[in-house]
């Protein structure tokens, strides 16, 4: 099975037929995993502020308000882009209507994909595993981990993650007797994962993504998006029906379909 | 100093007013290095077989077609991709038309650039040396590495020649008591290859291109081209003048300007 990793929403290809795995760990995929996990009903990315407002005040859902631009809170939102925000007591039940600046377009850039889950480190190995899941019984089988990157840039953050999936989908694909095949991206994301894994702090430190948010005081942030496989909830990407005239896609925990 | 790193042609933005170093290790600019440095007058890369034609007919020059497509000689050139055929009794004061599938596009892709040089593994530390150089008596220096890839994909080998180039700028840098700011990928880059630089050949055995090269049973130029640090020239581009009326980019390794 072909494995291969795409450093930025700009760089995605056509990805049909494939799963497709997004990544965006610091921090809108950490968000919107926390947020299902601790009982959201739904998560509705929207790419601008005018669309979450729109959305939110046609929506028949109980929502809140969630997303960053440069990193803050927006004025008027509920809740920010900090996974620690969203906390069960505030989101259980609710529909999130997140907007945030590049995990939005690395999904929308996804779209093409038979298949789209969220991926962070919180669920890296449950998301590896359900790709494999929905990789094997698609036709043409491979799997795509879709990097948001910063600002159009490959971000290191996400990188790791990616090699942290790709390594998960290999030993799992491995243990079935199959070899997986990795894109060179792939192959050199795992390698960085592998090398740093005993201090993934120290390696990420040097994305300068993780620099800016340390600078607006966001430690807490970090050290919660990069705790491993804690969560078991693998969010889904629900391609059926847009609730609303507004381009939007709706994120399940349970999809049920 | 800023060093930044592109992955593909595709991926470069804006250089303005910064030094480009371009590299295709498997073969472009290996063949570019190896012809100067073996007395070849000029190399002028141009995008098409037509284009190559076209020139070698108009050109008042002693000159020489060499490139490929597939990997493959082009039937009636000179010469193919093969740093090794690039010898001194035949490429002396000649003009080599050069035209290859990823080189080209990234020395094009980086034609905002206040300078371009040509890298590889043959000549790495002389073009850190030689970037840094002109990067120092620019208004804002910085020095983007530009990768070819791959068929528009990130490359293993073009990665980790990168990581080398960038290794080298920094311990530059360094030794000037400046401090190098080195972007997400840079460090990436430069990571992978301090892990791997014992066993380079292992490391990049694993990239998608190594191996098809391989199949075409061209492990002697692999080997030829893996050679770090073995020539001193470093072609320039010469933003001058096209010197007739095609697409093209002259390199001298001794520039007379």
């Amino acid at each position: 099975m072909f494995i291969e990793v795409y450093p930025t929403a700009q760089s995605v290809k056509d990805l049909n037929g494939k799963t497709a795995i997004v990544i965006d760990v610091l921090r809108a995929t950490s968000v919107i995993t926390t947020a299902l996990h601790n009982g959201a009903e739904r998560v509705i990315p929207v790419p601008s502020v005018e669309d979450a407002f729109r959305l939110a005040r046609d929506l028949k859902y109980n929502s809140l308000l969630g997303g960053e631009r440069g990193a803050v809170k927006i004025p008027g939102f509920d809740l920010g882009n900090s996974p620690l925000e969203y906390k069960k007591e505030l989101v259980a039940g609710k529909t999130v209507i997140l907007t945030t600046s590049n995990g939005t377009k690395a999904i929308k850039a996804s779209e093409s994909a038979e298949h789209i889950l969220i991926g962070c480190f919180l669920n890296a190995s449950a998301a590896a595993g359900k790709a494999l899941q929905f990789a094997l019984s698609s036709e043409t089988p491979g799997v795509a981990v879709v990097c948001a990157g910063t600002l159009g840039e490959f971000s290191l953050d996400d990188a790791a993650c990616a090699g942290l999936i790709v390594d998960s989908l290999v030993r799992n694909i491995e243990r079935m007797n199959e070899i997986p095949e990795l894109s060179d991206l792939a192959f050199a994301c795992r390698d960085l994962y592998l090398e740093h894994r005993h201090d993934l702090k120290a390696f990420i430190s040097h994305a300068a993504h993780f620099k800016r948010l340390l600078g607006l005081g966001l430690e807490k942030d970090i050290d919660y998006c990069l705790q491993r496989d804690v969560i078991n909830c693998v969010p889904v990407y629900d391609k059926r029906t847009p609730i609303i005239d507004v381009p939007l896609i709706t994120l399940f925990t349970n999809p049920p379909f």
